[in-house]
């Protein structure tokens, strides 16, 4: 996972994400909105961290305290675009950020969240190889170039032209090589650029690539895939970008030796791992921090959270585990069961209808079906402790903080409140009382009320 | 929603639905099979009531009975074609119900049920604008042509020629402009044309797009998207449309403002509504009659119908909503809950393994996991209410009728048939018995049965 | 289902199945992989078994235990090709076990599961057939022919030509028709051939299609469609397999009289037998050895196994039933339900959150909500009986063995030790008491605790 340029010259990231982002008609800033249970622009900011930057500027318009407090902790400061006068106004407000900054700068999108470090890599790789150009822009073949802006480059991607759309002729159109926006720069060069360009344009707005057609050294392109480079404006492009997402790591977990039965019904999150040889079925979810070991199975309808499932166990289906559930080697979570901070000792059962909360359960016990650790009085949670061995029955609750000694036996239907001893039965449970004839009297009198309406 | 023609003109529909549907291989009639919780036939009559028909007459073959039931309420009226003689035969049967009728009809299909009723408007705009032509034609062009009859047309979508698949010739099958068989007519025009149309014929039926190429006025034919005039004659055709109906309503939800992080994966109603940043997890099914306020969260193979989600509330994952389920604003509904006739007060709490069932529920109340309403003896059902910011404690049984008071506290384990009073604890519970040791010599003895077997 | 082949010609098959399966990254042989919950091998095993087949030859290199075991009661033998020096030499190995035999041979791929019984019969049609060729090709059209082998014919599907990728110009590259490795040879014919092929070449290996090749009489390709003759050389294939049979069988379910509300979230196993008018709504996974009656219906999220589910009953929302699971007419099995050997009677009703193992439920009788069935003491299992027409209050627990009668009455809450006779009504409940002021006094000392920290 680990890797760094070399030769590892200073780098600088500046990340756009002052658009407005209207179309996703959300109080919730664009670059938030999440990919795989993690913000986009987090993404970003963890393919970014590969490339060890010194600095990380985050240009924001509206929303910049959601933003900010986003990145905390990341080492990425914000900066302030006031007024939306363009892509290039909105890098020159990075100015500040990095002042007294020496070497390169990779100039990304907080909508654009998908870009891999080693194309990134590639595009400072290129900055400082042979000719040494100017910038060096992303570029990419979408499938359908629509209006996107044309790159006509010529060997080792040297720029010859970069045009808008609607100013290309018939045959730049019929260029398929379009700009992503994403670039790399010197900073020495970056700021003198921005300088000159001018907002000579029907919008009134300075353009970022208009540095790159500046007289003077030349410039050069490199090729991403298409999918690296798609932008988020709405919902619908949010649920593309999750999908590409999604099949990516899909493919990846069967090619490392996961069986999906019907791959695109499972949704992984940004961190999931898994063994060798474990099986997905159908309809799967798993939320963030969830590691699953070697011939684990996860039956299908489960959905699982910050949760260590052990080596050979058994999920579901229909098992929820929640943040903490540590389920050990071979244990098994059945069905309409819930775990959370919980932890199953090996070869431990907890097969139906069951909640599991704020609990051990020690190796080889048996939870029967309907079982309810009680670990909340409205005010705090408490501890319910299941020693190993021991057999909890059917129905019982057990209320915290409470223990079930080693080898154990709780009857079924039980409130346990008391502590229960190593190897004791524990019974609570009133005399069974029988009225002859009373159901067949309450079924005639219910009929004639029934009859009667 | 609201929308009307302007100008005016009284409008009947004939809707054809005598159709056999065998490759249906059902006992239901076709056009009843529904498409997102709704029939087929009343997705057409709710398009069809944008433009306030003042006639509406479904032609049925078998199946009266069916059909007439469910158009109950509509205004439409059933005719009956006793013999499958062809759709200009079915028109016909139409002409007793629209006696004394004079404006424009339009010709619909039972089975074509996508039809929006803007396009129906352009159809009857085309009717009464320039030439006024004496019928107007839906046309389309369908991903692969096959054998649909061809639309040969001019400027102004004047049709020289419309010519079935397998009397065109080599120029006219390689037009991709195809006949969708809905239709707009004058009345005065109408029977007067069926009139002169013949069955000669291979199958000795009366075509009624024979009646465009009738000599005198001549004919138009505006266009339709292909998805439009989709026809259901198969299960595989329903759930083709059902598809894009799914397709196009999620597109829809994504655009005003809710994240569907896998749209693929959730299933709409006809009449489901949702509020600004809704977040919808992967697996989730809406029945009719839900609506989702701002805010709200649907977590993972949650199954909603008949259901009302206040501002902020969480549901599932596992929820179960159903009919008169109404979930106060912020509140939540865990795993493995089912709700039903039930209110939830604000920031109420149903988070596991419960049955909330003919229940009221107050703010703040928590009911504790596996917590059982006993709402019904067998005969009839009883009302269970439980108070503001009361806790009912893990694997309670509330024997309906019963109320629980404001803020009173049910001890876990609980079968309250009874009435709890405001601020009261509720304890029904026998005493917890020990027996030392018994649990070891209990499994002793199963180990050597187990042995001896 | 039963069909022949005529004139029946002895039949042999040898399936190879030797190969590393190095990308699946799996402990488990490659073939023994599953397809709709059948390991491919079987699948292959089921096709063939159609045509009647004298002897089956399995031929495999490492893992030999695993195949064994997996073909056990199919009448196939296994032989071991020690060394890995290709597909001529793989089939070489089948030489003792096809002794004696005479007659017609199929050579299959255990990896390439999904060719038909109908395509075999009509590859041994064609050996038997005109001019009696030596040997008959399954050629195939892939969408994208990539380096397949080309296959160059002419009339009746005579070879002219058998030729690697990398051996072709760029004329044969041209042609679409590819081999896919399976063939159809005459005992007779078979093992002379192979002696006369060699290993000259890159990877020092015996190729069987060299036999297409050799001097002497002339081979035939008939073609399958490429779906048939897929092949899994990885996890991500083995998905792309699964889907091609889920899709086929989604089509015919849909084609024999089923609704698919949402077609691609509903996945079966090899044996699911549906009836007419059956509605299976979004995301419903079928286990092995499942028969769903006419009329019923599946509900979302539902999971079943080993079920027989009767006419016009109702399953799930998200329900389970399992192995031994037989629900009976118009029975209805709810949320978060589940079922294991048991039966339900017509009629019978277990709507939410219950337990039934090991069970028999009794015509028209009424399973509360949250009742278990405890069947197990850790070492052994018992039966609950549960007569006709009986009620059984929420959240009961009926400890095993244990009868209820008919028309018997369980008060909700009950633990049910002892047998409880017909038309009785059984109650097992402590006396309701209640503490007033209690639980304004404790929110009052834990509001001060929680302030406190």
């Amino acid at each position: 996972m680990t890797s760094s340029r070399s030769p590892a010259r200073p780098l600088a990231v500046i990340i756009l994400a002052a658009g407005q982002g209207t179309r996703m008609k959300s109080a919730r800033h664009k670059v938030l909105h999440p990919i795989a249970g993690r913000p986009m622009l987090l993404h970003l900011l963890a393919s970014v961290a590969e490339l060890q930057p010194e600095r990380q500027v985050v240009v924001v318009g509206a929303g910049r305290e959601q933003v900010e407090r986003a990145v905390e902790g990341s080492g990425a400061v914000i900066a302030v675009q006031e007024q939306q006068l363009g892509t290039g106004h909105a890098v020159a407000q990075a100015h500040d950020a990095l002042a007294g900054f020496a070497g390169d700068i990779l100039i990304l999108y907080g909508d654009v969240p998908l870009v891999r470090a080693e194309t990134l890599r590639s595009m400072l790789d290129r900055l400082n190889w042979g000719d040494e150009p100017r910038a060096v822009v992303l570029g990419f073949r979408p499938e359908d170039a629509a209006a996107y802006g044309r790159i006509i480059a010529r060997d080792q991607g040297v720029i010859e032209k970069m045009v808008e759309y609607k100013d290309a002729n018939a045959e730049e159109r019929a260029v398929t090589l379009c700009n992503s926006g994403l670039m790399a720069v010197r900073s020495t060069d970056l700021f003198v650029l921005l300088d000159k360009i001018g907002n000579d344009n029907a919008a009134g707005e300075y353009y970022l690539p208009d540095i790159v057609m500046l007289p003077g050294a030349q410039s050069a392109v490199i090729e991403a895939e298409a999918w690296e480079v798609a932008g988020v404006n709405s919902r619908a492009e949010l649920a593309g970008v999750e999908a590409v997402w999604q099949d990516r790591r899909r493919a990846e977990a069967m090619r490392e030796g996961a069986t999906l039965i019907a791959p695109e019904t499972v949704f992984f999150a940004h961190d999931t791992l898994l063994g060798r040889d474990v099986v997905i079925e159908p309809h799967v979810v798993f939320g963030p921090g969830v590691s699953v070991a070697d011939d684990a199975t996860i039956h299908a309808f489960s959905h699982l959270e910050g949760a260590a499932v052990g080596k050979g166990a058994e999920i579901g289906p229909y098992a929820r585990l929640r943040p903490g559930a540590k389920i050990g080697v071979k244990a098994k979570v059945g069905n309409f069961v819930e775990v959370k901070k919980a932890e199953l000792g090996e070869g431990a059962k907890a097969n139906h209808l069951s909640y599991i909360g704020d609990a051990s359960v020690g190796a080889g016990a048996n939870i029967g079906a309907g079982t309810i650790t009680c670990n909340y009085d409205g005010f705090f949670k408490y501890r319910t402790e299941i020693g190993v061995g021991a057999f909890i029955g059917s129905n019982s609750a057990l209320v915290a903080p409470v223990k079930i000694g080693d080898g154990a036996i709780v009857a079924a239907g039980s409130v346990v409140t008391q502590p229960v001893e190593a190897d004791a039965l524990c019974l609570v449970r009133p005399k069974q009382e029988a009225k002859p004839g009373w159901a067949a009297r309450f079924r005639a009198r219910m009929q004639a009320r029934k009859a009667a309406k």
